[in-house]
């Protein structure tokens, strides 16, 4: 008798049909024998609808009740999951974030997990119950409610898999598992049977719509093991673990990946005095400015070029200051870039593998793609390109690496 | 400075426009060195669509799983509404009934208050906070939430007022005061400036829409006057309370009303033995049937006519029952009336006047209306007539005792 932790997603339960056929999913489970605690996300869209009400009351509101706010909609879920399995002739009990006890600290909105209280849980599956959790919220030292932010009810999951020491962690959503890439880019994408934590980790762009980086740091932290797959048809999904579960498989490139979302900023003829890089990229992080590729050229004329990449996004709110920034440590004048893309490749095996690196060049060069940036890490490679290259780069290392044969 | 408990019921925060004026309004208490305590109902149709989706998934859904649904409405509406206060400037808190400890027992849908936790309450009183409570729910001793059932919102304002010891409970709506009757039927209706709880209580089905019995009952018990008004203009309302408020101005008729909703029932030639009507109450009661007027015949050959009054829903809902009753009895025949109409009038005063019954009698044989049935109690006379009647009935005796001179 096994205790499996389950998740299902908004899109999983955006309607009566599909709590529906959630529940049928969750009783195909219990009905083997096992043991189920099953963590549920607000329905579709209604979030948003609540945050709509709150923005024509207040620009500017108060997190705490914002919390308060937006706690009901997992609130509502729960609660006709629960109906819908007992409709079924199933026993079933919703439980919030704060009856179940998961104590938080008090930063209302992006609140971090401190304990779960296994009480009440233990308790309910002992009696025979499907017992049916609150995603996304917990509850302070004051008995307030918070939320736990983005990707917040995937952490739910694993927290309370970590904590009821779960035999198995199954992530349910819209998309049916982890591919090489997108397969909505490039058909030939194969699902990976497996991925590791920290390929996961890097292939975040590519997985967070599944899979939040949080959870799955979590997840690896504690040896939990993540299934990923669809809610919508039974196909075989994607094992997020240890590498360690996978020695013999272990791949040289697991993964591509493209980024639009970045813009790339040189700040040209910096003087070369020590600790000017160290002071642009001190004083961006304090304006909230999170930078992502760097790359600095020393000039013959000891002057200094300094190119970094940052999200679109932090451009458009902080241009002004990054400007000031610039200007402030010498700097002759900045050139902002748009219209690039990053094109990464990310694989457990690459360390131990030589030339991967080199490979992924050649194969963009050989196929008249110029890199503009590059940065490795020890799982990751990444190139900045034009973002006109984009679709034409992923397809070529997808064919080139032969992702569409894993 | 006083300690203020108002309600707001749905239709006063039904919209993000209306949530900005009662913030208003609770901010011009505030403003005048007033602590306020805010009960809040779920914004207009909320609950409505709650059931709907509810619906849609079991017809008979588990009444804790109700309530876990429910209970939202009210959430989102404080959160809301604590926004709104905020958003002028001022502090505000938001708290459902789990975080007041708003102790009931375990009857999901109708629970009933055992005992409030004011220490929170008066912790942000004290720090100058508008405080903003869920109306109609509560927690149960296993950590669940309840709610209160019809009028809960009502009687959890009341029941905070009890237990912070308020100096003053206002109760707003749509309706802005009690009337002598129903003035969308009678124009010359006069609005009450003040009504006894007895009196209140009597004319249930005038006021049920402002104001629930079961709250009245709890003001009454604990000495509470409740000023009834609208949220949507400063008109002076009317003020329920003790008939000790109002010794001079006793009144032998407070109020008219009408009720359509009942149907006359005939269990026609029952044999005269002892216990015969006991029975065949009992055994209405036990399947669930409140029978409001009775009467028995006995007729010439020793057997009874025995004549009661019922709600329509009751007779949709246990016709087939209610007949096999009477057949079991020894009735003959059932003859059911739904053409009829009941029209009251309660007066405090009446108990001390003779000869009100004798007017009202006078008043519709006058007007050629035939009664059907009386039933007289302290405060309150009823006669059941035809419903074509019903209209001229409440016109004849609101002017025969002259409540529009009130």
């Amino acid at each position: 008798m096994a205790l499996i932790v389950q998740k299902y997603g908004g899109t999983s339960v955006a309607n009566v049909d599909r709590i529906k056929n959630v529940a049928e999913r969750i009783i195909r489970e219990y009905d083997k024998g096992n043991r189920m605690v099953v963590v549920v996300s607000a329905m579709g869209d209604s979030t948003d609808k609540l945050i709509e009400l709150m923005n024509q009351i207040s620009s500017n509101p108060d997190p705490r009740e914002v919390d308060m706010l937006l706690t009901t909609g997992e609130q509502v879920s729960i609660a006709l999951l629960s109906m819908a399995i007992q409709e079924k002739g199933y026993k079933a009990i919703s439980l919030t974030g704060s009856q179940v006890k998961i104590q938080t600290n008090n930063k209302h909105s992006q609140a971090e997990i401190m304990n779960i209280d296994n009480t009440r849980i233990l308790k309910e599956l002992d009696e025979g119950k499907i017992v049916v959790i609150a995603g996304f919220q917990g509850i302070d030292s004051n008995d307030d409610f918070t939320t736990l932010g983005r990707g917040g009810s995937d952490t739910t999951a694993v927290a309370l898999a970590v904590s009821l020491e779960a035999d198995r962690c199954e992530i349910y959503s819209d998309v049916d598992g982890i591919y090489t890439t997108d397969p909505r880019m490039i058909p030939e994408a194969s699902k990976l049977d497996f991925i590791s934590y920290d390929e996961m980790l890097e292939l975040a762009s590519l997985g967070a719509k599944v899979l939040h980086p949080r959870s799955v740091e979590l997840a690896k932290a504690n040896g939990i093991k993540l299934y990923i797959a669809s809610s919508f048809n039974y196909k075989p999904g994607t094992l997020v673990g240890g590498i360690e579960h996978n020695m013999e498989k272990r791949r040289n490139v697991t993964g591509v990946t493209v980024n639009k979302d970045e813009v790339k900023i040189t700040v040209e003829q910096v003087p070369d005095k020590p600790g000017v890089a160290g002071n642009l990229f001190t004083e961006l992080a304090e304006i909230g400015v999170n930078v992502d590729m760097i790359i600095q050229n020393l000039q013959r004329n000891q002057k200094n070029d300094i190119t970094f990449t940052i999200d679109k996004e932090s451009l458009k709110k902080y241009r002004k200051q990054i400007e000031e920034i610039a200007y402030s440590i010498g700097a002759e004048s900045i050139y902002i870039d748009e219209e690039v893309a990053k094109v990464s490749i990310v694989g457990a095996g690459m360390i131990t593998t030589p030339g991967i690196a080199g490979k992924m060049f050649r194969i963009l060069g050989e196929n008249n793609i110029n890199i503009e940036m590059i940065t490795t890490a020890d799982i990751k490679i990444s190139s900045l390109i034009h973002e006109k290259d984009a679709e034409k780069a992923v397809k070529v290392i997808h064919d080139g690496f032969e992702l569409d044969k894993i």
